[in-house]
């Protein structure tokens, strides 16, 4: 296949080299890493090792990769009024467009300006990190979890999937993109809200505070009834097992915490402003979303 | 009347200082402020001028006050562990306990130690800044409103306001201290949290923000709903005043927000703690408050 990437931070930098490695034709669209990368190319480091991706088919702009058969999107949220700038150059007749990005409504814009049966939706459980231009760490394996924008898996979905599969990524298939959504902002709500709003601190310490325990469960029940006025169900089952995750996890730094104390956009909108106006709309008061939202509103200006 | 001030703070020193200078016999028991306001009396200013309070019945100890006829407690509510060492010795069988602390639950810990017959409360409506050691400043004459801990105003109540009046403060009383202490937190449960839980902003940045304007008025409505809950009725005017005096202050830094910044202990319980277990007891959900008092919980530790 011929691939794009956009945005290669540590989710699309890692997943694009993985797709290279395994022999796709991927180009990768860069602003800030361009020079780096197209002399030094990819470091992808795990526990195991160190792999390396080089040359690289680096381009500045989209225009010149021109039509692909997947686009993956790895951009910040907060970057998505670049979509059309961005991605349209890559899309022709039978282009997929693969969002791997965080929170809910990203699907929707990509929708907006190409068809929902363009879009694909990946939901990446998995912690990466870029701790220098053109190279990425990855201490646990994760997954990714892919569906179609709208409606169920098709032949598309498991292509796609199998795709990452070949190149050593570890996938799964579901039937609605909406309801693993949900379910993963049950972790990201709390707990990258939280480290945020309670001064920058890791989970271990929001596991450590008997309040806040309490409340990233209140934040968890509220979505909870949200997706279920969406049509979609969590059980008791993961709800608890957000906390045991978490419990192991030890003093981590989720994402949009990293993103605040380097002083980046933090993706508000993305995770807690979008499920917040669906949760309202769908009748189901959300307070302590509300007033989480809120203030992550004013310290993320 | 013979009185001592215990907590001389901004409030402590500015109203001891006025009894003071009323001809009353007023001791002052201080730590850090001793040697300075030995040496140099306190200095009271306002925008007409100075006044100045000099010699200074100053004391390292309350033992060697003695029992007073009035005690006027002016400590932080984080201090509240103190009172039985601090306010044991200067309380004979006449003693009136005066509390002029911020939030709930002081009087009831006074009473806890001597008794509910011996508590009074003064709301102060007010904004005193202690510029340097023994210098008070007030631009804004203010307030206080003097209520029994318990039950309606007796001939006592209207002493001791008188006491305050004769002095030159501006008083009220009031038949309810618990009613008048629902409509003050009105103020400081939404101005004073977020002003620390949105990053450390002054009130301005607060009005100037449309969800955290939203988020001060549902905070507000949770402490109608609660006060209404404990028989106090809390009006739609009320409410609206609030908002009112708030965008006439400016950029102000509520006073928890200066003890935030400064690094000194917030009264996190007697502000959001006490009412929000007041509440709930009363059978009253307060999920913003419950958020806010968790966020607060972390930030201040």
């Amino acid at each position: 296949m011929k691939i794009a990437i956009i945005g290669a931070g540590a989710v699309g930098a890692w997943y694009g080299a993985r797709l290279a490695l395994s022999g796709h034709d991927t180009h990768f669209v860069l602003r800030s890493d361009y020079e780096t990368v197209t002399r030094d190319g990819y470091r992808l480091r795990t526990a195991a090792g160190e792999e390396r991706l080089f040359p690289v088919n680096t381009h500045r702009a989209s225009a010149t990769v021109g039509v692909c058969d997947l686009v993956v999107i790895a951009l910040k949220a907060t970057a998505n009024d670049k979509f059309a700038e961005l991605v349209t150059p890559l899309v022709g007749p039978n282009t997929t467009v693969l969002t791997l990005q965080n929170g809910m409504g990203n699907t929707e814009k990509l929708a907006a300006l190409f068809g929902m049966e363009k879009v694909m939706a990946g939901l990446c459980f998995v912690c990466l990190n870029r701790t220098a231009s053109g190279v990425i760490e990855n201490f646990h394996a994760g997954r990714i979890a892919f569906a179609e924008g709208a409606g169920p898996a098709t032949d598309r979905t498991r292509t796609v999937a199998k795709a990452f599969e070949d190149a050593g990524v570890t996938v799964s298939i579901a039937d609605s993109h909406e309801e693993i959504l949900w379910k993963k902002l049950c972790w990201n709500v709390p707990f990258n809200g939280l480290s945020i709003a309670a001064g920058g601190i890791t989970t271990d310490k929001i596991m450590a505070s008997p309040e806040l325990v309490a409340l990233s469960r209140s934040l968890m029940e509220e979505l909870r009834a949200a997706a279920k006025a969406r049509g979609f169900a969590i059980s008791d089952k993961f709800i608890e097992a957000q906390f045991t995750v978490t419990r192991d996890m030890g003093a981590y730094k989720p994402s949009s915490l990293i993103d605040w104390l380097e002083h980046r956009p933090v993706e508000v909108d993305a995770i807690w402003g979008e499920p917040l106006r669906r949760g309202l709309a769908a009748g189901i008061p959300m307070p302590h979303l509300t007033t989480l939202h809120a203030l992550l509103t004013a310290l993320c200006k």
